[in-house]
């Protein structure tokens, strides 16, 4: 089952898909998908996210790959939903674009075994991990600058359940940048797997329901401007769009009006 | 005013201190400071911590002072109250302690002028920024293995309101380890002040109340072991104690018993 959480008529519901472009609410009304707002799918709790673990995007950013995982953590501010966007900061000379697989963490764990870690997803969902290349200093400083902005992480559409994806190691990833593929991968390709970073993050924490992992993104990397609207999809899991807004649409009266109407 | 969050008789109450060692309810019920659970004094949002802002810290761990603020983030996991435990890893080579100035946020701002900084705290409470040394690799990185565990972070014991605290950039701190002083320096010696921190981060992202700055540590940290009692103290602003427990009394069925026995 794929499940969205979405805003409309002054509540927040959780949606299934209707067709192609329209959603049902728990009750049974009908929806389009534009007439909406998609909010992150789950109420993030801990957000990780993984640096380089990817050994060929590790080779472009011309890093070495890690032999721990290298994982961050973002801020509640980062996260925005499908159909969201996310801005271009008026300094920056270098914007791209990041599709990963965000595994949703669906049960209370501390020192999980990997032959257990699958027991502890919920499920999973597309993220988008923007990042400001001019603030990436080396490869331990996934830092602020570059990966802590507001409405800088997409994720979304939809929670999947873990069920339904029989193996989440060996997925399609694809971007596009107005409609023009840009970056393909697969899952298979991580140098951490899901279950070894479920490991690895509870051997000296606890994990929480709600909890997102963001598990990096293979190469393929690009920069985007302002107005290019941004597909990040993973096969059997949803395609998440976004829109890149520079900082003066953002800061306007009604960025999102112009941004739509530009 | 001082304000501490507690945990007694079923409920979470606001309590001011009364006397030297009791607390006052808001209903006027009065309780003894051992008798109830210290939470951490606010609900904490994004906690933001600073490495390196002091400089003579800096040379102690060998790493050349930072020329903008070096930040990361801690996850809630990892924030506890005051007579609280903190673990010590069972591999862990070398603990410190880190006597820290925390700023709470109190108003929602982005994009704010150092002149107005001020305006967006609510007070202060003190934090004991626990680092796992052996994981340390270099200044780019204080890692999740160094400063994201459970409970590594005691905050509290109280909310002071900023207009309490005439100059918060002179102010005294004061580690001991069972009674022995062994950290001593002042918030003047800080690297990067308030304001210019507030100034920092809101410049690429959205600060909301309950969010957290923990300022950074002076130099004088040394390992401590399964059983020290931390006292971390600031001028003005309280003295928050801690208990180091090694993993095996963390773990066991009733550590806060055993611990206290000890």
């Amino acid at each position: 089952m794929r499940r969205a959480r979405i805003a409309w008529q002054g509540a927040i519901h959780e949606a299934v898909p209707h067709g192609e472009h329209q959603l049902k609410l728990a009750d049974g009304r009908i929806v389009d998908e534009t007439e909406v707002i998609w909010l992150p799918p789950v109420v993030p709790g801990t957000v990780f996210a993984l640096g380089l673990n990817y050994a060929d995007h590790a080779k472009e950013l011309a890093f070495k790959a890690p032999e721990v995982p290298l994982v961050f953590l973002k801020g509640p501010n980062t996260i925005t939903g499908h159909r969201a966007f996310s801005r271009r900061p008026a300094d920056a000379t270098y914007m791209h674009y990041e599709c990963e697989l965000a595994v949703v963490i669906g049960k209370t764990g501390t020192r999980i075994a990997k032959s257990d870690a699958m027991d502890y997803v919920a499920g999973y969902t597309v993220a988008n991990d923007y990042a400001i290349r001019d603030y990436l200093e080396n490869w331990y400083r996934p830092n602020l600058r570059v990966k802590n902005r507001d409405a800088c992480t997409p994720i979304g559409p939809w929670l999947v359940d873990r069920d339904d994806i029989a193996n989440p190691m060996q997925l399609a990833l694809t971007t596009r940048v107005n409609g023009v593929t840009t970056q393909q991968g697969t899952t298979a390709d991580m140098i951490f797997d899901i279950p070894t970073l479920i490991e690895y993050l509870s051997s000296f924490m606890t994990l929480r329901p709600g909890d997102l992992i963001l598990t990096g993104t293979p190469e393929g990397l690009a920069d985007v401007k302002a107005g290019d609207v941004v597909e990040t999809e993973i096969e059997g899991i949803g395609c998440l769009m976004n829109t890149i807004v520079d900082d003066g649409t953002w800061f306007a009266d009604d960025p999102f009006k112009k941004a739509r109407t530009a």
